[in-house]
């Protein structure tokens, strides 16, 4: 029978030799963290390798992600659908074993990790959604949700900005399912860290009101013993502090940086192979090796185990029970369709001119009965962004509900998140200020990259956030924010448009939505019943020309009513002007080739109109159309009178229109 | 005579009435910190009204930069040209006293701020561009650089993670000139912040090696008494923890939101002027009250007093005072055309094969010796971005140099280069993956925004970064960069562009360059010289067909190979083919028509050629041409592999060239 030395053998020694066939990657941290790796995977970790999806399993999170040989390790060994051949080809192309773990790629990564900092957020996020999930769902003697979140991370996580705003959030929520282990080695890719981080990192984190105990990480009893303590302190979180050697096993490279970042070498993995006693070829496991990692039993049991816990809960909360299935499905409401259609046919009707921050509000109000999964939140500025709905029963420290202060936390919050729509059962939003989308839009990123569905209020965008000033007033972002791959940035210019992005941005389900929204009023326009699913095309002719148009002026957002001004003025003096809605750049390129020629008809002169960097409008207007937009700060003043300085004026555009014909 | 109680009351009611006369911004924090600012400008700063570029200056920092009027009050009363016009005219269209406090409208304005948390970085960055500069030129019995750094910060900033990374440094670099109070007024905008913020923020920092002392931000020999205590804790920084009222002598709003970021109204206004006892009109201060703030004449004497000093260090050591007096005035060295016009040369001479990482090593190598300002850095990535030199003396925990591992903290780094370059003296660079440019985005904004000489070192560009994949792979980042009003960006293809890139970085004064750098080898090119100074121009003709070209191909970066190879063989094949290279579009754009029509003759189709986001290059191709580009997530996979499954091949740049012909 293998031993647990040779547990944890099997994992240095796949580690070191993956890296050293691919001749790329990160042995240190597999290396070093082999045996808090056993102990958790293979002692407390409740898995089933059978059924990554299994809604109650233990969230188990890589924030360390360069270390990605650790879990590709783990998946293998303890029977994950990763076979030896995938990490064989670990890091080449199309290979399960990605780089960094990959959500979505091999089973058993719950989230995308590698980007510092962000995994231990994820970890937060994960255990916050657990714990609202429990106390929406949960019946006196039913826990059906009741799960740890266990999270690896190592300095540079230790460093990161974004672990101090998830950390502390983490205290403060007291979310006592959630473990972390600091790898704390030493070593960064820079070297020894003493020059560079000083932390008395157990202080701080005592100081966010986490729970910390310090131990050897190479001390398998010792960390038995951290988890089991941990556990018992269930109002807060924990974090168990592992002195660790980066690269355990290999004789001339452990404990240093140099083992870190790239392969050993073939000498050095010969040599780490007689150190720790590993005989066998690369890639090479004994079967009682297998045996001692395999959880592929203990996993059915533990899934089955619960399902009978889910089954009487259904007899008694059948209801719940639906509805919680649902739920973690990601699963649209019934009725979702007829309701939501009547939701925009309402605010059409009405046609109220709004910010579009206000339009936004109104639709979360009219959305929040219908979906029991939203939940909203705010990075400290919720009576700004308008991001709360009056049912809403506010997080509190301890106390849960589903709709969070996130506090100044932007990228904490995005991160966040991500970890609470991975989970499964919550649809979460937050907001901020559209210019603070910068300081979280690795965050955002990584929705995108992860194809979750999380959606991004961001309000007071461009230079009609007026007064604050151009370190408040975005100008260059929403583009930026159009360039992310696989995210849907929409800038409604009304309440309609406003509505409708809400039901597309809840309706997706390849990737998050980001909803750019005006601080200062826009007029209320009465579209008509065909509009509404034209608008879902992300850009339509909001008003032709009779007859062919001479030119087409493309805008979005408070710039469509300057478009129509203007339009109607060229109109009068004999211009054919058609006027194009482009709420959604991002969904309009996505239409098929005969309805975007429709509306912007090839050959047709085009001006667009938006008050942002005028650059990526170049796509639809060419160089030989004009773009009234804006490739400087802004400045600080009230909204108008920036509009009108910064030549956002029917005049203006006018002029724009005539020297383009 | 003006009692202390009028001073600060003076502040009171400048706050309140400019923020009633705008009706926007923020009363709250300046009425809360009047005490302490009292304490500071009137009996600690060392500051001149007269010269607010005083080399020797207690630099100052409002990290709560909405609190504005906090800093506008202190200006105008101790003596600054601030005038009471100014203050009325608070967040109206080009007012000295912007919105937020612009640095470059109000003078004594040090740094940009309202992006919360970036102001505290900034002072880490003053004081340790202090530590740092005191230790190159003070000379014993001399000590010509001598001052503090005073930081103003709130709840925000302490939530925000760049706080963490700052502070953590600043702890670690034992920044004893460094004094920071927190106003700890227990409210942020979404209201009482139990719900959200609950650190033991002084036992934060005492993590991070801070000393730490609470006091009553309300009593002023408290105060004096933590500043005095404060300044004797020579190697650490301190942080002062005011518990302080926002909004104090507000009868019905202080101790809440109500007052944080509205105008109190009219009648609070009345109630507040009836509970201070501050009689007089709006915008009128008696002739005592600015008595008592008055330090023109001290700040003259202090500064002459400074001068006195700086003339016997003149006279003791000639040479290093005009070093110093060049390097705070931003000046190149003497011969700077020379030595760096011989550095190209030589560079091109060579031609050798290398990543531009590696040739950006070798140009920073070659400018060390001419560029005592040079301050290097690295967020934990010194061996991969290749940016330190061997001459550089490294900066360790409290130990001086003039290069730093910042550890894994872009944003920190970011906000404190900004603040070393603010300072003067210092010519920061820094580097990351280009990838985490995304955590420091706002960061680099800000040194836009502040027109600041702040260089990005971004390696390990697009896909060429191969087996760390997608989180790694910024495919939409250099054109979200290139957004950045005031930002150059440069994306060079050969060691010589690499050099230019360097020199023109260097030499740019209006702003900040991000060098966007392969971590693959390109290869080498020798280039007529000249090309020197075309290459400046950020774009040029690299090769030109015989006679007038069909079709012209645009690319930089490790793509302009590709362009090479596809023109030769379409030439070869008959279609005439003009290569542009393209490694700075900014740079590009600011030439005058003529020379842009003369490399992007109009009329000629053009195709573009970079492994990013294709949108960005509509604006030179237009609708009619075509990119070769990526508009998805990258893979993990040797780069090699990746070029070819994205289409970066010889063969599709031909084909795409032939499509639009």
């Amino acid at each position: 029978m293998a031993t647990r030395v040779d547990l944890c053998n099997a994992i240095r020694a796949l580690s070191m030799d993956a890296v050293q066939k691919a001749n790329s990657g990160h042995p240190g941290a597999p290396m070093g963290m082999a045996e808090i790796a056993e102990v958790l995977w293979n002692h407390n970790l409740s898995h089933n390798p059978n059924n990554p999806q299994w809604a109650n399993r233990d969230r188990f999170v890589l924030s360390n992600g360069h270390g990605s040989m650790l879990i590709y390790s783990l998946l293998h060994l303890t029977g994950y659908d990763v076979t030896m051949d995938d990490i064989k080809s670990f890091r080449q192309l199309h290979s399960r074993c990605a780089g960094h773990p990959e959500y979505g790629y091999a089973p058993g990564v719950e989230t995308t990790t590698g980007p510092l900092g962000q995994g231990i957020a994820n970890g937060v996020g994960f255990a916050m959604a657990e714990k609202l999930l429990a106390s929406q769902f949960n019946k006196p003697g039913h826990d059906i949700v009741d799960h740890y979140t266990y999270v690896f991370l190592g300095d540079g996580c230790m460093m990161e900005g974004v672990s101090h705003e998830a950390c502390a959030l983490a205290g403060t929520w007291g979310l006592g399912k959630l473990v972390a282990f600091w790898d704390d080695n030493g070593i960064s890719i820079d070297g020894h860290i003493e020059g560079w981080y000083t932390d008395d990192t157990a202080g701080r984190f005592k100081a966010y009101g986490w729970h910390v105990v310090s131990v050897d990480g190479h001390d398998q009893a010792a960390i038995q013993k951290a988890i089991d303590e941990a556990k018992s302190v269930t109002d807060k979180p924990s974090l168990i502090c592992c002195k660790t050697i980066i690269g355990k096993g290999s004789p001339n490279k452990s404990g240093s940086h140099d083992c870190h970042g790239s392969a050993l070498g073939e000498a050095e993995v010969a040599a780490t192979r007689a150190e720790i006693g590993w005989p066998h070829e690369p890639f090479v496991i004994p079967a009682d090796v297998y045996e001692g990692w395999n959880q592929k039993d203990k996993g059915a049991k533990r899934e089955a185990d619960w399902n009978a816990k889910f089954d009487a809960y259904a007899k008694a909360y059948p209801a719940e029970a639906a509805e919680f299935k649902r739920r973690m499905a990601g699963e649209l409401p019934a009725n979702w369709k007829s309701l939501t259609d009547a939701i925009i046919a309402e605010t059409n009707e009405k046609a109220e001119k709004l910010a579009t921050r206000q339009a936004s509000q109104k639709a979360i109000t009219a959305l929040a009965p219908i979906l029991p999964e939203f939940l909203g939140g705010s990075a400290d500025l919720t009576g700004s962004n308008l991001t709360a709905a009056k049912e809403f029963k506010h997080v509190s420290g301890k106390e849960p509900g589903n709709y969070i202060s996130y506090g100044v936390r932007e990228f904490g919050m995005a991160a966040i998140m991500n970890g609470m729509a991975l989970h499964g059962g919550l649809l979460p939003y937050g907001g901020t200020f559209h210019m603070f989308s910068d300081y979280m839009k690795n965050g955002m990123r990584m929705s995108a990259l992860m194809h979750q569905r999380v959606i991004y209020v961001l309000t007071h965008d461009s230079i009609g956030q007026g007064e604050d000033g151009p370190t408040h007033q975005p100008v260059e972002n929403t583009s930026g924010l159009r360039m992310i791959p696989r995210m849907d940035v929409w800038r409604p210019a009304d309440s309609t448009e406003t509505t409708v992005a809400w039901v597309a941005a809840v309706e997706r389900t390849e990737g998050p939505t980001s909803l750019v929204l005006s601080r200062q009023a826009v007029p209320g326009i009465k579209h008509d019943a065909k509009d509404f699913e034209l608008i879902r095309k992300g850009g339509y002719v909001f008003s032709d020309a009779a007859g062919k148009a001479d030119v087409i002026i493309i805008a979005n957002g408070s710039e469509l009513d300057l478009a129509i001004q203007a339009a109607a003025e060229l109109n009068a003096a004999g211009t054919k002007v058609r006027v194009v809605s482009m709420p959604s750049t991002n969904v309009f390129d996505r239409q098929d080739q005969a309805y975007k020629d429709s509306v912007l008809t090839p050959g047709v002169k085009r001006v667009a109109v938006e008050a942002a960097h005028p650059d990526f409008w170049r796509k639809y207007v060419g160089i030989e159309g004009a773009v009234v937009g804006i490739d400087t700060f802004g400045e600080s003043a009230p909204g108008g009178a920036l509009f009108k300085h910064f030549g956002f004026t029917v005049e203006n555009v006018v002029n724009t229109v005539k020297s383009v014909l």
